[in-house]
């Protein structure tokens, strides 16, 4: 227990600002530098012919430089966390903490590249000039809607892995978890009806996801209701979604969205009264992911759900994007991959789901722990499968 | 002699290329990630806190993310080494280089940033959008004129240190090294003659700080002769120059300006024929720096000049920007300096002399190693007590 990783007791603000002192990331090298032969080696002049080798065969920056794996964290600071828009300086932390996460669980070296700007234009054009400098691009904490125009710019306009983690690193790992929850509930997945409260990144990811597995009763909720056709407030996003969910055709709040529904997915911070949960269906599941604060607490909504999670990690069953990202790029990285699809999510929310359902299902272990080391390679083998099968077809 | 560092024999393409590979550089977490409690610190939701404090004080991302220290290896990849307009992927083997050497010798970390544009306003734009990223620019191997445009705009409209190293890097080891020289051969520095063959990023550095040292009589050349009034071929900053140089009115080549000359500096990679260098005035100095293949070989120099130099670690008196740069943005870091200055050149010049010095100077060794632990921390020492006295005036 002399151990300060072990030392038990409440995390002080003291010991919060004391760990990141100085940042929490650093740059070493991989070369020796000790004597004239090593400098010869690693800079002049033996890197010429390297450079040179890189200038008549652009594949082999992929092999003979870092860029290959290396992977950009890249951020506005416009939606970090909980706190907003803070701004890119302020992001840095939860970037340099992402950046250590990537090398923890996926053994891929980041760069946190936070932008003085908000404008897609300029967010896109910097990103595609960066391009030479890394080998997968993550796109982190930047508000919606940009955040959709700006992935789906960047996925088209460049040949690397390109994500935007508060979406697909979140639908995957709930897709994960409620496969798992299906499992232990015994109802079909296609047949859950499932409530997504907050259509900001993350709730959009997740209804795609679940869309593309079968699902059709999914019911969006924004700050002002039910996502419904019968709306003429929605953005183009939301319009979009409109038409492709809510096939009852509600209307109204929260309270009617849950009417009889199987699954609450909460992703928004709102506060959810205990009194909506009455309405869900019986065996029902609840996912409230808002951080550090749930939607709901899980020992009010365990009167009302059979199985449920959230995001803090001192609850059973947290479900945490760390448990998605690194093996994701990992495994696209490993394969050479240049996008992301559809697919690779599914697969990687499949390994995900079966390394907890090895283990056995119970109500309070639908998914992995965070922690958990053999996630991130199980998902990166998923993914590169599917990747390599892909190309290969 | 087991060891592959002082492995003897001549370096191999082999050697080069499996060093070389995945990259030269790795990013490793500085804060522990192997408990849920380190998770809770280093990320979510621990994080928050520094983050919430950087937002309400942002002089807190100087000391609580690693951006403060980190430096931004920047290039286009269209003047790299000797090779020219390779490209960024192609230049990054050498950004990843620099980064070595920043981290062995300064003590700092840095990353490449190589950029797919030769444009200087989508340069400029794209490393202001950057600035939160980093405390520090180094801009590396950008082809003249830009990048005397792309300097001098980054240092106006940033409020962090920005050095072209091939400019100032290379003008203030060529300095400390001529300040040593001159004593060598008993001569004062003032009252030089020195020819500069090469008007590109180096060659217009030493001009300048030259001219700041109160040396006079300094005749540069391009491929097309001497620089001088009469010429109405020059670009803006060649134009400029031939006002503050050449004060005999010399036209001509390089042998017309190598008449009398005490001091001979190459930084053009042009060939300088045997003959030219019987117009040198007796205890003449040689310093031919182009890499790997010097403007005429020492041996050769050695006859009608008593003090040579190259860039070369196989001869004596190696002028390598490795002695300045580490030390520079080390020493302008650690004092919070917002600008490297002409007088924090001067004083890095000095402190690496001044290291030569107390060794006892010799005409074979008039600048300490490339491989000298003692020189960074000497010209960080300098740069930061001038950077502080001039912020405390």
């Amino acid at each position: 227990m002399s151990n300060q990783n072990t030392q038990p007791g409440p995390i002080t603000s003291e010991e919060i600002f004391a760990k990141h002192e100085g940042g929490k990331l650093s740059v070493v090298s991989t070369s020796p530098l000790a004597t004239r032969r090593d400098l010869s080696i690693a800079y002049t002049p033996g890197v010429a012919e390297v450079s040179r080798a890189v200038a008549a065969d652009p594949s082999l920056a992929a092999t003979h430089t870092w860029a290959g794996r290396l992977v950009a964290v890249v951020s506005d600071g416009s939606a970090v966390l909980g706190l907003g828009e803070i701004g890119p300086a302020a992001s840095l932390p939860v970037m340099e903490g992402k950046a250590a996460l990537f090398k923890e669980f996926g053994g891929l070296d980041s760069i946190p590249i936070v932008l003085a700007t908000q404008d897609v234009e300029e967010i896109v054009r910097t990103v595609k000039l960066l391009r030479p400098s890394f080998g997968a691009v993550n796109l982190e904490d930047i508000a919606a809607p940009r955040c959709f125009e700006i992935e789906t710019r960047l996925i088209e306009e460049l040949d690397v892995p390109v994500m935007h983690d508060d979406q697909h690193g979140t639908a995957v790992v709930v897709l994960a978890a409620l496969l798992n929850a299906a499992t232990v509930v015994g109802k079909d997945l296609a047949g859950l009806k499932v409530v997504i409260a907050g259509a900001g990144a993350a709730g959009i990811a997740i209804t795609e996801i679940l869309l593309t597995q079968g699902l059709t009763d999914v019911v969006l909720l924004d700050s002002r209701g039910i996502v419904s056709r019968e709306r003429d407030d929605l953005n183009a996003i939301k319009a979009g979604y409109a038409t492709r969910t809510n096939p009852r055709g509600l209307i109204g709040g929260p309270k009617d969205a849950l009417e009889g529904a199987d699954v609450f997915v909460g992703v928004s911070g709102g506060k959810v009264p205990e009194e909506y949960l009455t309405e869900l269906a019986p065996e029902a599941i609840v996912f409230a992911l808002a951080n550090p604060d749930p939607e709901i607490m899980p020992d009010v909504a365990a009167k009302y759900a059979t199985v449920v999670a959230t995001g803090r990690s001192d609850f059973p069953n947290q479900i945490n994007n760390v448990l998605a990202f690194p093996g994701i790029f990992r495994g696209a990285l490993d394969a050479g991959a240049t996008r992301i699809t559809s697919q690779m999510k599914v697969e990687a929310a499949k390994a995900i789901a079966a390394i907890a359902e090895q283990d056995g299902l119970r109500p309070d272990y639908i998914v992995p722990s965070a922690l958990d080391g053999r996630v991130a390679p199980a998902v990166a083998e998923a993914v590169a499968a599917i990747a390599r099968e892909k190309t290969t077809v």
